[in-house]
């Protein structure tokens, strides 16, 4: 039985990256070698490390060699032209981009939602979407209280969606503003502070963003409900790494109270409730952002339709949204491969 | 025949008593003699107006006398205060407080939406809730297209809503943020720097804050639509004066196509089409602050239902949610006047 994993992170750079890296000490994973990689314009970068530092490495077909994990978010095209090359060298994946979600060979987990596809045998798993995985968090409890028939869902999203350049341009811009100067934006499609957008990914020919396209068809798969129906509009907001959601769920038979909501949300790991009338506190950013926890609330009866409810949801899109999702992942692995290692022999 | 009217603004200090002032001489309102009044607090403050200026005076009971129109934005208790001296003076009060809104008796009025309930007799009438009114020019434009049956609508509401004070107190705790200083809102529950919360009026038995209470009873006032179905969230995000909303319009038949929608936004008076995915662009605050102009885009069929379509609309909260529509109604309300009394009598 192993004692500890070599552990690889492409994308070490970014914002993701860099919380993976904080994750493994945090949640004390075994990590016994870590190797930070990126591009060849990171490398030589410190990332701190177990009080020390080590320095990124641009990524080459050795760099997986003797890994246990790899860890991706580099991008989808970095993704596929990395991750044979890591499985080949005998390295699991664990990727945070969008190049295999939706291949039927390849789990998309949140692992308290789905988690039960994962097998100790996985060698690639993909990391959903972060508005995906945020819906999913506030959803999934409810599935126990009667069948989900619809989602209506507008999003309230950070700008760590972007990667740290966008999150330093919200700041740049936000302070230009202040100051009077005309908005430059570098990462963004239309000025950012004190301004709001559509989602910055390209239109389909159905009118839809790449981001909605990606939370109505991962939501579908991690649930396991392909006649799952899905309405989403994503939204950029300046606000800096947790995104928010309204959700109006609506059932297939009669909705369940809003009491029984509040308890099953409250009981399901990974989610707290916020749900304070009296004081006016419910999910938001700022109390989301650094939490592991996805924040659930406002929830109350659709005054338009019988069976719905409305809700709200925030979490940090950084973490739950991305790398504790992936991390959760390996640990959930990690487990399942214990089991098969411990198991007495036939 | 009149050649002008004597006119009051009470509220003269805030967002909107200065947006009525700007937009009198803007739109060239035949005003005779303008008086400004506020509270004794804000008296004695000069107000820029036709090359010169107006000193703000403490309303007291003969501030109304000779007044032809008298525009209200104090707030519905001042509203409650001093609409019946107003009018027992001779006033035609128009009103922006939620004070006489759901009064049978006083017409409730979008120009463009349902400007002909409006008659030349009418002495009070109520300016609608600024939600109401941006969701409704985007709504309007589609009752010709088919029978609505509900709206489900995530609104992304700026500064502006809660007047000048929070469109400085969301400046000055940016500033705090971006200087690392701990916020401290003034006008706002919670921090209001890179966040957003839930509508910071108090929340009924029903789940509902005050802002999507009044966007739902004023929607059906306005359409003259008792038994329309609407569904509201109520979000207020770091934006200064534009007010956004998600918005999805299910028909009871069929659902009109894209194309048709597009036609029918773009003929209606106060709106304009912002709906190019081929540059990602759709309406947003940014472009439609300072605009008379209410802007509609992100046309497209919902996925999730056959007969609804999703759209995005923005328009400027203190213009077109408030003071525009207040002086559109007078306009209206002078021209209906003069046919009367240029009449020919029996």
């Amino acid at each position: 039985m192993s004692t500890g994993y070599q552990v690889a992170v492409l994308g070490a750079s970014g914002a993701v990256g860099r919380e993976f890296v904080r994750l493994f000490e945090q949640r004390s994973f075994p990590v016994t070698r870590l190797k930070l990689l990126a591009s060849a314009r990171s490398a030589g970068t410190p990332v701190p490390w177990r009080g020390g530092s080590i320095e990124i490495e641009a990524v080459a077909p050795d760099s997986f060699s003797g890994c246990d994990f790899a860890f991706f978010s580099a991008g989808a095209s970095r993704s596929r032209e990395w991750a044979p090359v890591a499985r080949e060298a005998g390295a699991t994946v664990i990727d945070n981009s969008s190049a295999f979600r939706m291949d039927p060979d390849v789990p998309l987990v949140v692992p308290e939602v789905n988690g039960s596809v994962l097998t100790a045998r996985d060698t690639l798993v993909s990391v959903p979407n972060c508005s995906a995985i945020i819906l999913l968090m506030a959803v999934a409890p409810l599935r126990a209280l009667g069948e989900i028939d619809r989602l209506i869902v507008s999003t309230y999203q950070s700008a760590s969606g972007g990667g740290a350049a966008m999150m330093e341009d919200l700041l740049d811009q936000t302070r230009d503003s202040l100051e009077g100067r005309a908005p430059t934006p570098k990462t963004t499609p239309h000025p950012y502070a004190f301004n709001l957008f559509s989602h910055n990914t390209p239109i389909g020919p159905d009118g839809h963003n790449e981001e909605e396209s990606k939370v109505m068809t991962e939501a579908r798969k991690i649930l396991g409900r392909p006649d799952l129906k899905v309405n989403v509009t994503c939204v950029r907001v300046p606000v800096l790494r947790a995104h928010t959601e309204s959700v109006t769920v609506e059932f297939k038979d009669k909705a369940p109270s809003v009491e029984a909501i509040r308890e099953a949300v409250s009981s399901f790991p990974g989610v707290r409730l916020v749900d304070e009338p009296q004081n006016n506190r419910f999910p938001m950013p700022f109390e989301a952002s650094g939490q592991d926890d996805v924040l659930v609330g406002r929830v109350r009866k659709d005054p338009s339709h019988d069976s719905a409810i409305c809700l709200m949801v925030s979490g940090d899109q950084l973490l739950k949204g991305a790398a504790l999702t992936g991390v959760q992942i390996a640990e959930k692995l990690s487990e399942l491969r214990k089991v098969v290692e411990t198991a007495p022999r036939a």
